[in-house]
Formats: C-alpha cells, sequence, structure tokens
C-alpha cells in the first residue's frame, strides 16, 4: 500500500486530537510562483466552459456565479446533466468502486488530495470569487484544510473499514470434537451518495462527506450551490483524472451542477437510487432531507452559537478577540458566535467592573477599529456572499431599531466589493431578536439577569435551535465548570477565555470535532466513528 | 480497573472474530447442584410478588405469565409503576450513573453479569416456562449467551468511550510562536434508555441494549412482554442489587411491567425524556418506533430468511441440517429459515439428482423423524410461545390447502405442552404464500424456474421484506460466489453447506454480526461500533 504511512500518521493524531497538518505533502501547494500562476488559472477560466469534467452526454453548459468582489458574474459554464445519467452512471460506477480493495481506495483518493493540492493558490482564487472570503481564508479553507477534513474521513475510514479480521477459523470445541467454521467479514457499501454543498464554504463542507463515501465503496454525485460551483469544480476534475489515469469510471465522482431557476436537489435525493446525503445548508431544508425515508443522512444545519461574558482579566484582549471572530468573514462562519449573554450588573475585569452599556460600547469599538485598520478590515472580514444575507441583517436592525455600524471600510483591490461591517447591537433578553439564527455580520449582546441565567440561556438556545461553539470568559473556577458541565450535555463544545490567537470559530482537523451532532445545529460530526460507519455494513459469511 | 483483562480478552476476541466465551468466569454457572438449586427457585418464584426489585412507589402487582409447558398462569406478580415516575427516577439516576468513569462502569457492568451468573439454572427455567424454549435453549440463550452479548457491549463500548485522548495540549506553530490550547474530549451520554423486549428471547435480545445503555452512560428502563417477564426480572434483580451495594440508585436500571390489556410501551416511548430505544418485535410496531422524532432507535423486527438448495453431495445431511434448524424452537427463532429455494429441475447430489417433490418429501420426513425421535423431538422444538403463533401457521395451512405435518410427539414431563410440530409445504413461486413472514413452525420449499432465480428471489425478499440469514447448499464454485455477493449486497450474510453441528440459526457473540442493520429485519446490528456510538456524542473543549 503507496500511503500506508500517511494514513498512520493521520490516524495517530486522530486519536491523540494532537495537531496534525498532512498538506502540503506536496511541494507545488506553496510553491513561490503558485501565487500567480494559480491567479492566471482562475482568469482564465472566466467566461469560458470549464475545463477539466467529464462533459460527455450533456444537456448544455450553464453557470450563474456573481463575484461579491468585482460584483460581476464570472461567466464560468459547466455541463449540465439530468438527474437520470447523473445517478446511472453512479450506480455503474459503484460496481466497479466497490469491488476495490479499502487500501487501493485510499491509495486512490490520497493520489486524488495531492492533486488537489497542486492547485491551492487557483481553489484560493475561486473560493474568493464565489463565496465572498478574503484570499487568505479561501486558500486555507478549500485548499489545506479541506484536503485535512478530506484526509480525517480517509484516515478513519481506513481504520474503521479493516478493523475485523477479514477471515477467520472460528473453532468451537464441543468436548468429543471441535466445530470450526471458517467465516469472512466484509465491509459492504451502501451505494450511491448525494452530496449537497453550500455557498459559503464550497470544498470544506463537502469534500468530507465525498472522501467518506469513496472510501467506504460508495460513489458521490456533488449537488453544490449554483453560486458557488468553480472551487469543486476544480477539486472534482482532479478527482476524475486521477480515476481515468487509473483506468476506472470517471462517474465514480460527478459534479450535478443546476441553476436557481431549475434546482434539481430535492429530484435527486427523492432518487430511489441515492442512499446517502450529506448536507450542509439551511435548517429547514435540512429538515426535509433528514425527513426522507430510507436514506442515511448527514447534515449540518443552522445553529445559534453564544459567547457568555461572566468576569474577565484584560477587556482589550477579550473584546479583540471577540471584535475578531465577529468580524472573520463577517459572521458567515456556521462557528461565528452571533449572542454575547452579559449579566445586567456588568462584568468584573482585573480594571474594574464594566456595566453592560460598556460592554457593548467596548464591543462596538474593537469592531470598528478592527474595520477600520486597513491591514486588517476587508482583509478580515471579506465580502458578503449574497445580497440576501446582506439584507437580512438590514431589515433585522430596521425592524428592531437597531443602527448599522457605521465604519469606513473599503477594500483597495475592488472598490465595488460587497462589504458590511458587522454589527454589534445591545438588546435585552425579554427580546425575541437574538433567539433565531440571523446568518450574517451581526451580534446580540443581551442583558440577562445574571451570570446563570446567561448559562441558562445560552443553553436553551443550544438545545432548542442548536449551536455549534460556545465561547465562555470567566475567571471563576466554579462557574466554568459548570458551563461545561451544563453546555456539554446540550452537545455542545466550550472555548474559554480565548485571547490572542485562539479564535473561537476556528475548528481544526484532527483535533476538534466539527458540529456534535448532538443538537439541533446537525446530525453528524466531522469526523467521529458514525461519519464513517454509517455509509456501510458488517456482512459475515460462514462455510462449513 | 478490577475487569481490565476480561475487558481485553473480549475485546481481541471481538476484533479476531473468534470463538470466545467469557461465561462462566464464575465457577457457581455451571456448578453440579445448580440445576437443583435453579429449580427450586424457580419454583419458589410461582404464584408470588416477584422478590428482588426495588418496589417503593409501586401502584399494586400484576403479572399474567402462562406456561407454554404446564398451561397454567405462573402466577409471579411484579411491581407497577407509573411511566412518569419510571422516567423521571430513569432521569435522576442519569445525573449520578454518567458522573462516573467509563471503567467505573465497565467494571460494575461485569460486576453485574458476573452476579446474573449465579442465577443461570433460574434464568433457564424462567424462560422455558414463559417462551416456550426447551431448557437447554433457555439455560443457553437466557444465561452465558446472553451474558456473552451484554459482554460485548461493554467491551466494545469501553474501547469506544475511551478511543481519543481524554485531555492533551494541542500546540501549532504560527511562524514566531506556538499557539498552545489545551483541550479535553467526553463522551456525553444521551440520557434515559428505553429497551422493550419481546415474548421469544426475554434477555438474550434485551440485554445488549441495555449494557450499551448503561456502558455510554445512560439509563435503561426495560419494557419486557407482558408474557416473558420472570427471566429479565431476575436479571434486574441482580443488577439493582449491585448498584444498591455500591451506593448507586438502583433506578438506573428499572423494570416497566405492563399487561396486554394496558400496555405502556408507547407512553414511554413518545416520553420527551426518552432518548435512546431499542426494541425486538413485529415489523408495525418497530416501524412506529423508528418514525418517533428525536430518538435514537434501534430495532430488531420481523425478516423472512431463504435457503437456497442448489446442488448437494449428500442429501440425507442436508435434510438432516435443515430439519434441525426448522424444528429448533418450532421455528421461533428470528434467525430460522422460512423459504427453501429449490429450482423445478430439482437439485444434483452426489447420489444423483433429487426431483423437487423428492426434496420436499425428504425435508418432511427429516423433520418428521426428529419429532419422533424421543431423544429429540420436544427438546428441540421446546413449546409454542403463544396460541396466535400456532394459530397463524394453522390459518396458513387452512387458506392454502396445506396439510399440517402429522408426526406423534409429545413432551415426557409436560403432558399438557404447547407443541407443533413443524410443517414443510412446497409451493409454487407464483404463489404469494411465503412471501410474508409466517412466523412459527412452517416452511415453504418454493419451487423457482432455476437456480439463478432462486438466488434472485431469496435477494428480493431480503431487500424488500428482510432476512437475518441466508443458508445455501452449492458445489459449483461460481454459483457460492454470486450467492455471497448478491445477498451481501441487499445486507445478508449467507451460511455455506451446513451440515453437522453448524446450524444456520446460531449466531456466536463476538464473531458473527446479528442482523446487519442494512435490510428491512432491522436498523442495528449486535454488535458493530454504531450500536455504541450511536448512544452518546463526542464533544471536545478548549481552554487558552
Amino acid at each position: 500500500m503507496k500511503h500506508k504511512e500517511r494514513i498512520e500518521r493521520a490516524l495517530s493524531a486522530l486519536q491523540e486530537r494532537t495537531y496534525y497538518a498532512p498538506y502540503p505533502e506536496n511541494p507545488r501547494a506553496y510553491a513561490e510562483d503558485g501565487d500567480a500562476i494559480g491567479k492566471e488559472a482562475f482568469q482564465k477560466q472566466l467566461s469560458n466552459p470549464f475545463v477539466g469534467l467529464v462533459d460527455e452526454g450533456n444537456l448544455g453548459y450553464i453557470g450563474e456565479e456573481v463575484s461579491p468582489y468585482m460584483m460581476v458574474g464570472l461567466g464560468v459554464q459547466y455541463p449540465k446533466f439530468s438527474s437520470e445519467i447523473l445517478v446511472n452512471r453512479a450506480q455503474t460506477a459503484h460496481n466497479e468502486w466497490k469491488k476495490l480493495s479499502v487500501e487501493n481506495r485510499a491509495d486512490l483518493l490520497i493520489d486524488m488530495l495531492d492533486a488537489v493540492s497542486n492547485r491551492f493558490f487557483e481553489l484560493g482564487y475561486a473560493t474568493m470569487h464565489t463565496t465572498g472570503q478574503s484570499f487568505i481564508m479561501s486558500f486555507q479553507a478549500s485548499g489545506p484544510h479541506a484536503n485535512d477534513r478530506a484526509m480525517e474521513s480517509v484516515a478513519l475510514g481506513f481504520h474503521e473499514l479493516t478493523r475485523y479480521s477479514s477471515q477467520v477459523d472460528w473453532v468451537k470445541n464441543m468436548g468429543k470434537f471441535d466445530l470450526t467454521i471458517k467465516k469472512n467479514f466484509k465491509p459492504v457499501s451502501k451505494g450511491v451518495g448525494l452530496v449537497i454543498g453550500c455557498s459559503t464554504f464550497p470544498t470544506w463542507n463537502t469534500v468530507p462527506g465525498v472522501f467518506a463515501n469513496l472510501i467506504a465503496g460508495n460513489t458521490a454525485i456533488i449537488k453544490p450551490h449554483p453560486k458557488s460551483v468553480l472551487p469543486i469544480a476544480i477539486v472534482v476534475a482532479e478527482m476524475q483524472k486521477v480515476l481515468t489515469q487509473n483506468g476506472l469510471s470517471p462517474y465514480t465522482v460527478q459534479l450535478a451542477v443546476d441553476t436557481t431557476a431549475e434546482p434539481i436537489t430535492k429530484e435527486l435525493a427523492k432518487h430511489s437510487l441515492v442512499k446517502l446525503i450529506d448536507y450542509t445548508g439551511g435548517s429547514t431544508f435540512g429538515e426535509y432531507i433528514e425527513s426522507l425515508p430510507g436514506k442515511t443522512v448527514f447534515t449540518e444545519k443552522a445553529g445559534v452559537n453564544s459567547v457568555i461574558l461572566e468576569s474577565i482579566n484584560d477587556s482589550k484582549s477579550v473584546f479583540g478577540n471577540l471584535a475578531f471572530s465577529f468580524s472573520l468573514y463577517s459572521g458567515q462562519m456556521c462557528t461565528a458566535p452571533q449572542n454575547i449573554f452579559v449579566p445586567a450588573e456588568g462584568i468584573t475585569t482585573a480594571e474594574g467592573q464594566l456595566s453592560f452599556d460598556e460592554v457593548v460600547n467596548g464591543l462596538s469599538a474593537a469592531v470598528k477599529g478592527l474595520a477600520e485598520n486597513p491591514k486588517m478590515g476587508a482583509f478580515v472580514m471579506g465580502a458578503i456572499q449574497n445580497d440576501t444575507t446582506r439584507n437580512r441583517v438590514k431589515d433585522t436592525l430596521n425592524k428592531n431599531g437597531g443602527t448599522e455600524l457605521s465604519a469606513e471600510v473599503t477594500h483597495p483591490e475592488f472598490p465595488d466589493a460587497r462589504l458590511q461591517t458587522p454589527t454589534v447591537m445591545g438588546v435585552d433578553a425579554a427580546s425575541n431578536i437574538w433567539r433565531e439564527e440571523c446568518f450574517g455580520p451581526i451580534v446580540f449582546v443581551v442583558k440577562t439577569k445574571d451570570a446563570e441565567s446567561a448559562l441558562q440561556l445560552a443553553a436553551n438556545m443550544a438545545s432548542s435551535k442548536g449551536a455549534i461553539t460556545c465561547l465562555c470568559y470567566s475567571t471563576n473556577e466554579d462557574y466554568m465548570q459548570k458551563v461545561e458541565e451544563d453546555m456539554n450535555a446540550v452537545f455542545t463544545p466550550v472555548s474559554f477565555n480565548f485571547t490572542g490567537a485562539a479564535f473561537v470559530n476556528q475548528h481544526a482537523a484532527f483535533s476538534d470535532f466539527h458540529v456534535s451532532g448532538g443538537n439541533p445545529s446537525g446530525n453528524a460530526t466531522f469526523t467521529d466513528s458514525l461519519y464513517i460507519n454509517r455509509r456501510f455494513v458488517w456482512v459475515g459469511n460462514r462455510f462449513a
């Protein structure tokens, strides 16, 4: 097995939960001339049919992506296929792919990741101009970090799929004789998997399910968000190339592009041959997907993440850390905080008591400072992926008498970029405004009766609406323990007293479980063993 | 940790899938005077309130079990509780139980199994006179074999719950400095589990879910079938005793007895605090349980198991093996074959071709021979658990012009035993009679176009109605491979050419997965890692 050692290193990190970054294993991934080459490759695709996907049998070319930086259509066109042809090809490919050994599949999948890593810079530009992420975040999220999460699936999958003896002589002494039965044990794949992508993290949220399906012997049809296709198209092109080079069907992984006017997601999801569905996106559609009978479903839906401010040492470092978390990709990360619970009496700091209003103003000022810092500003916030997100925040403020934070931010390279500084709005716990997810650049500082009530509200939100993260600032050991216990009981991880370079938004592959699967924010986790084992079935045969 | 070594031995067997029998670890389990003591203990319970369950707060005593051997009521009375009190006690106990370490829980659970093993003989008599199983089967199934399956849950649970570092310093080099984040990782239990038992295997099908819940930190309410309470009452009594001896709440595991007139299963299952449900029984109720929102559900429902007869060497050993499998507990095992697919042209044997009719007659004769053999007969067949089973078979025969196999069988000790010899009925593939589960002592020999069609019908049945086992007789390597491939693809294990002491009905703990979870016969497996991991959620906390 070619990549055995890499699998073993990844597995060791996974088990120890230590820092591990298997990419770049490839010197090209961060090459000096990589940026120029990647930018050129990206620009070549603009206003052209996408190059690299197998397109036989297509029903024409479609594409409707718009750059949130340039505010013009990218003009990249992708082959369109009927659902029937996609599913039938995936089913046929499954008959071939499932017969490969787990070792062989793992080697091929790691080859694919290596191939993708040649195009990290191009992926960076493609992600920037579809999602609105800053270039650095785009590069990281769609490049090495996405590859890390895919590698998690491959490594853990390899472990789970090979954890039992494949053959054994079972011998039972029956007194006068031994009864011997030869047995084999096989992980049997489920069939065709559909992976439904989102507009903000088109590869990071997609590749874990794709690679988990593939390592388990299933095939994958990827249905990207129609406004965020290019990054995952690059990944699929590289995967299909490796398949073809190895004499295998490129239809083992396919891209199913549609348009907002004529979506095909439901048609694909309901297809009787589609056995597995991975989904990232809004809760309403996620619940529909979860309700489909006879499917194995993995979801990451919406959540409302909380910060609990109880007591701190240094307000500057705390407000700075929070402002960065609010601003990073303008609150469009599923891990971004929305509600900041602060006791009505304010919080104690090493410098004295800070009133509730002082906290609101301090956070607002920290956001404004970051936004107006020309070295941070638009480079941290990125652009807003779509008008719906921007309008949602504006509407929420209008309806509730809030005022958008006024900050002078421009992007030096893209004057037309769709920018929106995060707004920090102080509200009373009795208000309802903070009780729903308001996806986008807005946070609510919620005035609670006391610290105990702050925790209760955060736990209730996690339990009823879902939460992916929780951040708590406290210098009180007893309170911290209570927060850990109560938030964990509603299956929400807690980060404590993050300052400096530790940010609650960031979940590291191989160490941090992403989404617990235990509350309404989703039913699955990157990457626990359920994420792998639900994709296949153990079957044992016996031979007398 | 007291029982570390036993856990490790069990885990090693599980991984290698080798023969392993951890019980008796206790010399009392098979003691010479065990039978007499066990019988006496059983007899003492008759017509009396059951001794050993915590009964504070009961609403009176109930019981309606009838011995299928004596055909009289056992008269054992069990404390009755309201659903509300059961669930509230389980919830309170959960707050205590979940805080114990995995090591501590594993030690206590193994202590419980050891305590149960003191009462294997009594469990044998209790099972015999509730289920109708023969004494030997009762002893094995409810004693050592049930303990084996419970031990599987404990050992695999221990492994899964401790597979990651519980604490780690995560260190990432950031160029000019190292970012260090302290992390912990916790398996968080889900809460109260309900385990719904069946009438035929009151402990074997119940304890895996109970022990899986408990090792994962959940508590368990067991709702036994009202006609099959005594065996699991003995188990619960021993478990509560160990809990009390260790200063823990006995309500960590509770028995929720009801009556057929006033069932409480739905009330318990729907209770908002019940988070996990294990179920063994009919498909209709199983599908209802699976449909309940917000529950983690494990089911073993009905299946229709197939035998494919294609070619054999020696008809006597094959018919003998099949007759035993048909007769063992009179077809009341979930692993018992129902449909025997035989090509219209008959089958080749080393002694020449056997026509379809010769196969039907040969199987019928083998069953009759076994039934009338005084050393086998009632000792293999056991008694019929309830009249519904007996009447179902009679009705099916009446409606389809079949004739019950006439054999002279009596039980030497219990002249009133509800006995029913399995009937072997030849039918055409075009008939519908074999297309539904007919639970009880009847098998259909189905005349198929050819061997290919036999396999297709068996695979279709497994896929549409579910199947737990498949037995194939073939001397043709190519055909065997095709059967293995096609049946495995519908998640059904195949046993090949079983003769002698190897029987398709028997699934060995630590080696054979019981129910694949991939077809309609159930959604879970004794015991794969999903059976454990779906009962808790990984949560990681981070400390700057």
